[in-house]
């Protein structure tokens, strides 16, 4: 568990155990660094942290978060972003099939390697829009015309 | 204008025009009649308030509300839910093709009329799933392991 860091350029947690899940709490203006792999990450009310991660086995978690980034070095399954405004994810090229589970959140993106150096950004979509098909059945799908 | 009301059981809204924009400001427990076909209504801050309008001819809005409810007498061709929690929509059978543009909300329904006293209640999609499709584009869709 990591609780009220601020202004720490170079948090590393080391030792890391397959069974651990790594607790970041009320942390702003960090960057942190997960060595090794471990069961999840969950970031909790964080403010403009940087993530980097090795391997996380089930999912990394941000809750309550605002101007996150984060890094994959190697895998991840799941990215789960809920009730956070700005959390920019740079996956790995082992890490093309992630999933990103979002819910109340805003200014989201992907960023996909497409060299050793180069991102490509993609904006997660953060508007929907949802109609009565048939008159029994709702469908939602993103809204194009936010420019998302 | 509809400012700071709170507690008023029947707060009426009569004489209105088609060129006319009502705007709820910071309304609770209070219900809400809009008579008439008026250009939109937007309800902001608004806690535990229940609209019932005639007919708009752009838009409802609500932004930073909770526990809301509103009933469509006639029609209304796009409802917008934007960081609000608890929004139920009862639509005519008239009002059945509403479109519902939505973002940063939860526990949203929609209310689909099967007879003249009984609805339907039908919940809006508030959590999402994305996924990298061959390396180059996003594809987000309801996540419906969610239960909604």
């Amino acid at each position: 568990m990591v609780e009220y860091q601020n202004g720490k350029p170079d948090l590393r947690i080391t030792g890391t155990e397959m069974k651990h899940t790594i607790y970041i709490y009320k942390c702003t203006n960090s960057t942190i660094i997960v060595e090794g792999k471990v069961n999840s990450i969950v970031l909790d009310q964080c403010t403009k942290v940087g993530l980097q991660f090795t391997s996380v086995v089930s999912l990394v978690e941000f809750v309550n978060c605002k101007s996150m980034k984060a890094q994959v070095i190697d895998r991840v399954p799941t990215i789960q972003i809920e009730k956070t405004d700005g959390c920019h994810i740079y996956l790995s090229p082992t890490s093309l099939d992630t999933e990103f589970i979002t819910s109340k959140s805003s200014e989201m993106s992907v960023n996909i390697p497409i060299d050793d150096v180069e991102y490509k950004e993609y904006p997660i979509a953060e508007q929907f829009k949802t109609h009565i098909q048939n008159g029994k059945r709702l469908v939602t799908v993103p809204n194009e015309s936010a420019g998302v």
